[in-house]
């Protein structure tokens, strides 16, 4: 691939600065970059590297100024900067159809036009829509559909009667539709709730690796429209999450719980069952989550409080022994001044 | 499957309430039952669905009195539904033998009423007994057993030599026998320890999608009977986990922790090594246990302490910049009275 | 095997005390230890089994004496005693080479030296070293390479282009390379950032079962030479952990962030992206890391502190409520002084 400078700004709909006819064959980062790459800068963190990169051109926001280094201004760096990724590295896909290797159950439908890997296991009513790719050691569970254009990366697991919409991407080791953890009690015992239930995963949605979403007791468990989760999350039974929203790594939601639209929760945060987290709230990372959340709210800490009350409220537990010690001599001193008091 | 109002209430031993004659045609959750479905109601919160639902019939608890709908009274309608859904689900599997998709090594023992999916290994020494399932993907090591009526789903592993007894589940890609996490240090190496014993996995246990169990150093990690495990568990080497203990979903236990009979450790709590959880205790979620639990204690938070302790203290923490300012506050009026005491 | 205590002594530099023609057959922990087991003592904690051990010989710090009993005295028992279960339970490995049930793309080059088992799937343009042990389930996708002596144990997944080097073990379930969880915003709408970067895994390192570390956005995700990692770790993209640091099971480290040598992160910590963790420094168990941390510094606590600040600070946590009354009293007190002060 080979672009010039004036081709891409054009694309990017943004302002070249300099040579439009230099010739931009990569991408990198910009502490690695050299002649021909492309880079951009949107965290400041890395300005310093603005001056020395040897990359031919960088992508920057419109205020910059760099004098004599070749630039596309823009407003969004770093989503012009993923689009020409994108175009510089997404090639065409081999839809070369069915392995031989492959174990596909005679009562399936599988689309031609589609890439199924050896090891990949197709069960019983089955359905695998048109472009959609299933890497080596995918379990696809009888009656379970995946959509057009959807990405199962190996070792992914679909267990029966689930629905994978289309476009949807789900990375290495990660199973959708195990039981639920649903247990009656009879005495001492622990007796098995029946997970008949099974999980939809919508269209536009990505998933990491290694995550856990389990099945619907009864009903649904659903994951809407362009949720992104990274890697090892886990979903209980009946979980929903909402259009847009964010999961970030090692998150953990307990059954029922529901999660609006556009929701943000930071890495290890906990949720516990039968709560509902409002549209556009943000959970922190680690975070202990015990109670519903409004739309909107910003949410901290273990338990949880919120974000700006548990900013000002750390920093003194991490001086609780000054101000311990503070109280003791405080009481002292009105020790002394009751005598006096007394004495007066 | 299609059952009475009244073959039901004698099936679960509750009384009828209303026409014993109405067709039961399936299960539903309480907000989505129609005509023909059974549903229950146990969680208040669920309460406003009694009045409202289209199902033909509720499990309820005997105190409770709806005008006009048709009831099973019981003491437990948790209990009494999952019965209700068990045997409206639960179909007869197809013990269809090994495929021929498997790889089965020839000096292994198979029973012939079996079901030994495409892409399963089977290792050397190795035995499957009758009505065990292993689904796609499944890793049988030399040596590893597998009981009567266990499942095992797609991609999990289970390693040499270790012992899956009867009526045990393991959900999708678990990994039961790993190498523990053990190295001896030779000035700034690390020397690995090898970890040549097993993991036990004894009757009637469920263990969720993407666990981790180690096998022991030395000897055995063992889970003992009926205990029920949730997705992405960590469980160390040497780890002893005694009967009917429950673990929620991302607990962590670190090498030789002994946890007793019925004890209940809820989400992303972590325990460290060698330590011992009595009988009963309760680990609410995300606490940091780092030494032992006496039998029956409830603990919370990081670092643990006893549940009341920690629900009296948390409310403490939101409030620290307000205690904070009190303590200045105090301090300045101390002086002034000082002021006035010195004066005078 | 069969070893006498002098030539064990001999072997491990140490020093014999009793019978040196003893006859040891096997190794063991000190409380199943029987007859012809060697055993060690290391924790203090397993001091009682010293006297009503079986074993027919324990090694044990030079300091140590128990009369009537056969020792090895060596400067560290564990150390010694690794080895010894080293030589006496590491098994030659048999190199079958490729199996006729995997698929090995034409276009790889595998060494005939290893063993790649069934259901192996090797992509176009991987390479396979001499003596690499490939299990069932093992994804090596296009272009990635796999050194000398290295084992992939069951359904692991190396993403195309990923460097496994020499002498690395991987358990069951991990994923190498995966998308890293990036996104640009168009708007309301996720865009997701190409992530064609690579991980590097080098020599002699180890990684738990169903761990999840996410190939670059551009250039390297790298873990370098002999670092040890345990269970369900998540390490983001272009993260670097260099050598000889250890990651104990469910760890995450978020993208960008560097962990330098010989670092200590311990169990359930949490790392944010983009900062650094200096060499030595030591990060305790579920730990909330927000900002950089200098070489050797030892971090504690959700948000972390200083190790030694945290450990003052926490028991007063758990007596916040009295440290709250006492407040209230002391305001009591002071308020009765100044309606004295104002009556004098």
């Amino acid at each position: 691939m080979e672009k010039t400078l004036g081709e891409l700004a054009e694309f990017l709909g943004g302002v070249a600065v300099g040579d439009i006819t230099t010739v931009i064959t990569g991408v990198k980062g910009i502490d690695e970059a050299g002649t021909g790459d492309i880079t951009f800068l949107a965290n400041p963190k890395y300005m310093k590297f603005l001056e020395t990169t040897a990359a031919s051109a960088v992508i920057v926001s419109p205020d910059m100024n760099v004098p004599g280094r070749s630039l596309i201004k823009v407003d969004n760096p770093y989503l012009a900067f993923t689009k020409v990724v994108t175009i510089f590295s997404v090639g065409a896909r081999d839809y070369f159809g069915v392995s031989p290797h492959a174990f596909v159950h005679p009562e399936s439908q599988v689309d031609p036009e589609c890439a199924v890997y050896p090891f990949v296991y197709i069960g019983k009513g089955a359905q695998v829509k048109k472009k959609a790719v299933l890497y080596p050691g995918v379990y696809l569970g009888d009656g379970a559909f995946v959509g057009e254009e959807s990405i199962l990366y190996p070792n992914v697991t679909i267990m029966d009667r689930c629905v994978i919409m289309n476009r949807v991407i789900i990375h290495g080791g990660t199973v959708i539709g195990a039981d639920g953890f649903g247990f009656a009690h009879e005495g001492d015992k622990q007796v098995k709730f029946p997970q008949i239930g099974i999980v939809v995963i919508e269209d536009d949605v990505e998933i990491g690796s290694n995550c856990s979403i389990d099945r619907a007791a009864l009903g649904e468990t659903r994951i809407h429209r362009g949720v992104k989760m990274d890697n090892l999350v886990q979903i209980g039974h009946n979980v929903v999450v909402e259009e847009d929203s964010i999961l970030v790594a090692q998150v953990g939601i307990s059954g029922s719980t529901h999660i609006g639209k556009k929701v943000v929760l930071a890495g290890q945060a906990g949720l516990v069952g039968h709560i509902t987290v409002g549209d556009g709230a943000i959970v922190t990372a680690k975070a202990g989550v015990y109670k519903d959340i409004a739309p909107g709210e910003v949410m901290s800490g273990f338990p949880m409080m919120p974000h700006k009350k548990w900013l000002r409220a750390m920093p003194v537990v991490a001086k609780l022994p000054e101000l311990r010690r503070e109280v003791d001599a405080l009481s002292k001193r009105i020790e002394q001044l009751e005598k006096k008091a007394t004495k007066a």
